[in-house]
């Protein structure tokens, strides 16, 4: 996996940080990301603070190919994360020349307030990621992509996103496991099974259910053929305890 | 809010980079953390990495007030939090003189295993969170404090730490919304409320419901009487446009 690109995203907003809100968008870009082969390294999650946002995003920038953010570009005081986008490029933040007299038409005469032309205003040279949900479109420049923070918006603007980005090679994912396994007792078996697929990130999760606890087993990289070679042999593992294993993730 | 006491949290594990699990520990720290007066500032969730865990907890240790980790501290090969953070501190991974003889005690002849003895194994100086749940404890070491992945255990190990940590003044929040409210409208005069009370974080968030679309708007701080006149302007404000303001969060 280490020769795909990498993604950090930032995940903008107080609401997060003071337990309002379930972050619903780190499991969809995680998922989504590592099927196009830019697999998710680092997520950050900061406050609404000008500061703390531009010294996050010089770092992050520079120390992975993509960064994704969400959140904070809605019309409100709040909503900050563009202008410091700016500021961490050292670049004016503007009209966009395409995306001002867009949302502009859009509104009636008189709407296109201040509050809806910041929406319009961003970086010099972002190139514009289209909304098909509501009319305020998300940005690039360079290799941070702004988004929205509502789900269903950042959704719809990833999707409009990811054909334009050079991925790499899928990440892929096999499960198995096994009710009445105990991870205290198949560590050293599996660590011998990681051993042996240095090139796969193997992880031992346990569950527990109404039907019964249990641990499952999960390979991941780049090669489903060893993928599947490493899930045969944890799945002759299982058996070895006397425990049937059963293939797949556990029933929810 | 700046006077109390800070919190970061670091979610370790590759299993919510990959999308295959909804973190469920954010939500729940964010909430604990800012009704003990020690607001969560920061969230990073990075992989089972040893020089990234390494690397990350000085990072953060070094700006905040209490760090927080979640994850890794289980007996298999990924597991490597525990390791990290003593050489993170710069002290010896050894057997704990309190964990190791409990944990033991715990298991049948024989089955204290090398994969279990691991869990018994920690940063010199670690002071033991308990575990009402199952039966590795966390840790605690300098102002950073280990914590298990698995929601409710590390729930019982926070409940178990808290009433040790010196927190500030809860953080409490009010919150009015209304139905056909428009963020893009409102932008102006809740600037104006954010103007007029600097010591409250006062955001505005969009809801979606079949009943209809609106804007809920949240102050937060530590005192509670400030937070109350914002939101009594917030609903002057609402009812200006014509809309009956509703006290508290929309409905789910």
């Amino acid at each position: 996996m280490d020769k795909n690109p990498s993604a950090a995203l930032l995940v903008i907003g107080n609401e997060v940080l003071s337990g309002r809100t379930q972050d619903a968008n780190i499991k969809f870009l995680a998922t989504r990301l590592g099927e196009i082969g830019i697999p998710l390294r680092e997520v950050r999650v900061i406050p609404d603070d000008r500061a703390v946002i531009v010294r996050t995003v010089n770092e992050v920038r520079a120390a992975f190919d993509h960064v994704f953010t969400t959140g904070g570009i809605g019309p409100t005081h709040d909503d900050i994360t563009s202008e410091c986008i700016a500021e961490a490029f050292g670049v004016p933040w503007e009209p966009h020349p395409e995306a001002w007299p867009k949302m502009e038409a859009s509104y009636k005469p008189g709407e296109f307030n201040a509050a809806r032309q910041r929406m319009a205003t961003m970086p010099r040279g972002a190139t514009l990621i289209e909304n098909k949900v509501s009319n305020a479109p998300g940005f690039s420049i360079g290799n941070v992509h702004v988004m929205a923070g509502v789900p269903r918006i950042m959704q719809a603007m990833f999707e409009a996103l990811a054909p334009t980005l050079a991925g790499g090679r899928p990440v892929v994912s096999r499960t198995v496991h096994g009710t009445g396994l105990l991870e205290g007792r198949i560590a050293a078996p599996l660590a011998a099974i990681q051993a042996r697929h240095p090139g796969l990130d193997i992880g031992s999760y346990p569950f527990y259910r109404q039907s019964g606890n249990g641990v499952a087993i999960v390979a991941k990289g780049t090669e489903a053929a060893e993928a599947e070679a490493a899930i045969a042999e944890a799945t002759a593992m299982i058996r070895e305890f006397g425990i049937e294993p059963m293939q797949g993730e556990p029933p929810a």
